[in-house]
C-alpha cells in the first residue's frame, strides 16, 4: 500500500486549453512503483480547470476555447460579480463545468490512458499566472 | 492505511448554489489522523450536484444560478420528461454537468484546498428537500 | 486493504445516453469483499463520457441527448477540427463537460448509490464502436 503526494506549479499559460500530461507525469516518478492504483490531480484555483481529451491535434483545443466562450459568454447583463474583469465570472463557471480534479487509473507502473487521451489544463483567465496542482497517487 | 466513511444529510437549501464546506468538514473529524490522502464526497441524488468554486463573494453563486438557467432552460419544446415540473428535467442535466462527486486532496490532517476554494452544493430543484451525501476518506 | 482493477469493453451503443450500471457491476464481483471503499470507473476515449443520473425513465436520457445537442451543436463556423465528421468535434467537448470518470462510494459490499441513480455512458459519436473502460476498486 503506497501513498505519494506532491504539490507543483504548472508553467504560466495563456487563456485556452493546454496539454499538460508530461508536466504532470514527469513530476511523479514514483508511479513506476505502483501495480494497481489511481492518480488524482487537483487544481487549487477557481478559474482554471482540469480535463481529459484529445492529445494530438491542437485545433481540438482551439475549438474547445471557441465553443466554451459561446456557452459561457463574457459580460452577460445578469452577472453581478464583475469587478475583477470581464473574463473573471465566466472563468469561474467554466472551471466548475470542466471540474477541479481528474482521476486516472494506474496499471503496471503507468497511467492507463487511451491512445488519444491527454490531460488538459483549462486556463480560463486572460492572465492566470502559474497554477498550483496537487498530485496524489494511491496504489499497491 | 485508514478508511472512514459517513453518510450525512445536508440541511435543506433553496434552489441555487450554496457553500457547504463547513457542514462537510465538521462531520469528518477523523481527517486530522490523515497525513496523505483523498476526501471523496458523493451526492445520492440526480437533481443536485457538488462542485468546487469561489468561497468568498456570494454574487459568484448567484451568477452561477443565473447562467446555468440560461444554459439549461426550463420548458424546452423537446423535453419529454416533463411530468415532475418545469424545474425537474433541467435539474437532471445540470446535476450531470457539474457532477455527483468531488475529490479533494488531504495533506497533514487537513483538506488541501486553495485559498479561494469551497465546496458548492448545486440545488437544482425548486423544493429539493434535505440531500444525502456519502463522505469517504482514504489515507495513511 | 484491497485493490482490484479490470479493463472491460462495453457493448456497442448508438449515439445518446445509456444505462450501463449492470454491465459494470457484473464485471466487478470482488466488490462484495469491500466494507468501505470507492469504485472508480474511467473511459479510455475522448468522444464518450461517464456520468451518474436518473435510472428509471428512459425519456430522461433522450432529453439529455436532445439538450446537449443544442448546447454543443454540430458544424459551428468556428470549428477547425472538422475532418472527422460533423459529430466529432462536438463529441470531444461533450465528453469533457460530462467527464471521463466517475467515483462511487462502496459500503458493505455494494455500490452506495441513491435509489434513482444509475451509471450513464454518453456515446457522443454516430458510430463510436465498443468503448473500453477501466474499473478500479479500492477499499478494505
Amino acid at each position: 500500500m503506497k501513498f505519494y503526494q506532491k504539490e507543483i506549479q504548472l508553467s504560466q499559460k495563456q487563456r485556452g486549453f493546454h496539454l499538460v500530461t508530461s508536466e504532470i507525469v514527469l513530476s511523479i516518478k514514483e508511479i513506476s512503483d505502483i501495480d494497481i492504483g489511481v492518480l488524482h490531480v487537483f487544481i487549487k484555483h477557481t478559474s482554471a480547470s482540469l480535463a481529459i481529451n484529445e492529445n494530438a491535434d491542437f485545433t481540438v483545443r482551439e475549438d474547445f476555447e471557441a465553443h466554451i466562450n459561446e456557452m459561457v459568454p463574457e459580460d452577460m447583463p445578469y452577472y453581478k460579480h464583475n469587478y475583477e474583469g470581464s473574463d473573471d465570472m465566466p472563468a469561474h463557471i467554466k472551471a466548475a463545468l470542466f471540474g477541479s480534479s481528474i482521476q486516472i487509473p494506474v496499471s503496471n507502473g503507468k497511467l492507463n490512458l487511451g491512445t488519444w487521451q491527454g490531460i488538459y489544463l483549462g486556463e480560463h483567465r486572460d492572465f492566470g499566472g502559474m497554477r498550483k496542482i496537487v498530485i496524489t497517487l494511491i496504489g499497491n
